[in-house]
């Protein structure tokens, strides 16, 4: 980047541009070694025993949605993270940046909300910072939430990835990101948008008992499922074929999503993991998912091919009349402050 | 707190209304038990080892300071919370929040400082988050670090504070709170201010040595010394005397805080630590610190006293005259976006 560049909003947004600032600007600055992962989350050795480290920050505008808000948000995303990384998330971190002014009724919901998610899925937050900024210095509250958990899973990674692998989706595509993006235009629907925020260390857990020799796992947040199924392309070096009918979507996400231009998978979910599981166990995993509630929607979208020789491992998708094209990584304007 | 408060600057200023904000609105919500301590850091049983993990946001104003800047803040701050809990720093988490616009170089600078202080005191910047939110949505940018260590030294606690134990400080008193206020009033002394921002894990290790039985280590940072002894009161039950004569300053810095109306007990340091050790070991601790770089002018300020039958514990100081006053917890509004 040039000396006189400043950071744009897409910068943020999970696609093209947020992977150039971080591989570009930060890694070579504070990763331990040239072009090591400065990952989702770190798995490091503590002594005997093997922990991973993860944390997101939230910015999500407006702060409350339908289906929950931006606490609710702070410990499903940093939660999701530990499970799909193998791990049993048991610990939070909780940051508070609160503007001067912020109605302090906001923030006890706020904070309601954050230990009922926290309690349900079995972490606690167990210590915290909390920082003001003068009115007009911050946008009501942000919040930071750092997570660890005990590495459970070790043998998942994208190296495992093999051809013939099938492509799951834990259910219906675009819902967290098309409720904030309907929100902010003011436009409503006969049957409501509802965010798919939910932590699923559960789901998560179940589905490694039901397909043991999964590949990887990754909650499909900012970017969609797009950045995902790239992400598994160009980590281990196959290609990735989707079939368009196969997607799930709600009807409402749909009609939002045609309306205001979005293309469902590069819209942001926050409930749903996208999973590279080998054939043989692929029903299982489906079965599994759709028997838990937060996996009915459950389904087989693709799989894992071979590249030809010499090229770029691209994402393919098969669409509903019957071509074919690219799944491009998003640029990362689409949606900004999303979570 | 009532349905129409709202949140003040002083609620971020870490002394009574800081306090109020954390027993009153937010430990009742996301504590596991009620009254349970949401502390600096906490020490967690992953498997067989004991593990602390803390947080910290920064939102210091000015970015950068004479001494340092936001990212190096970012990295001390952490690892001295760490470091005085007894921990050996191994990894921290990177969050940040950049405002749309905010120059890249900048950024470039605060990523070098951060990786730069990292490096200099042993700890891997392991897993990051980088958000983005839209101009004048944020003031240039906001940092959050979780960070986590290998629990070193169990027995040290305010439970193990005993009458007749010594305070010590590790070095002069406000330089950095003295820093970023001349800096905001643009005032100017002969010898510039500068901030005392360290990372103090190899000061600490040194001192552990020396002083094995060490009872507690705190950094003295917002809300200054002052908060800390009202802490070491509070959690020991018993009372502690300081020495104003004995108290470490900065000649610039005392000037300056006569000049703006400031206590130097209430000035945030980002760099000293304020030790209660068994006066046996007094000395040695003393010797140490001021055989290390960032211990040259420690001093022995007070000790811990009885508390009179019936008395809540205080802070008292001899004044320089021979009279006596109570050091209180401040308030909190003192100096708002130190850190």
């Amino acid at each position: 980047m040039s000396k006189d560049d400043r950071i744009l909003l897409a910068h943020g947004g999970g696609g093209q541009l947020s992977d150039q600032l971080i591989r570009e600007v930060i890694l070579p600055r504070v990763g331990e070694q040239e072009g090591e992962a400065l990952g989702d989350s770190a798995c490091l050795t503590v002594g005997s025993e093997k922990v991973c480290m993860t944390t997101d920050s939230y910015v999500v505008k407006p702060l409350f949605f339908n289906g929950g808000n931006i606490g609710k948000l702070a410990v499903c995303g940093t939660v999701n993270d530990l499970a799909v990384a193998g791990a049993e998330p048991m610990a939070l971190s909780l940051g508070l940046i609160i503007e001067e002014g912020f109605a302090t009724s906001q923030l006890e919901t706020i904070l309601e909300s954050i230990g009922e998610t926290a309690r349900s899925c079995g972490v606690s937050i167990v210590t915290g910072d909390t920082k003001t900024v003068d009115a007009g210095a911050a946008d009501g509250i942000f919040i930071n939430t750092a997570g660890i958990g005990r590495l459970r899973y070790p043998n998942l990674g994208l190296d495992k990835v093999q051809v013939g692998d099938r492509i799951l989706v834990s259910g219906t595509l675009g819902d967290h990101g098309m409720t904030i993006m309907s929100l902010r235009k003011d436009i409503r629907f006969q049957s409501p948008l509802c965010s798919d925020c939910a932590p699923l260390n559960g789901l998560i857990a179940e589905l490694m008992e039901a397909a043991p020799n999964m590949r990887f796992m990754r909650d499909a947040t900012r970017g969609g499922v797009a950045v995902t199924l790239n992400e598994i392309a160009r980590g281990s070096g196959y290609g990735v074929i989707i079939r368009e009918t196969d997607l799930p979507v709600a009807p409402t996400v749909r009609a939002a999503a045609d309306m205001l231009g979005f293309d469902v998978l590069n819209i942001a979910n926050e409930g749903k993991i996208v999973c590279v599981v080998p054939a043989d166990q692929a029903e299982q995993a489906l079965a599994c998912c759709r028997s838990h509630d937060l996996g009915q929607q459950a389904r087989l979208i693709g799989e894992v091919v071979c590249m030809p020789e010499g090229e770029t491992p691209w994402v393919e998708m098969e669409t509903k009349i019957g071509g074919k094209r690219l799944v491009q990584m998003p640029y990362g304007r689409e949606l900004p402050r999303i979570c």
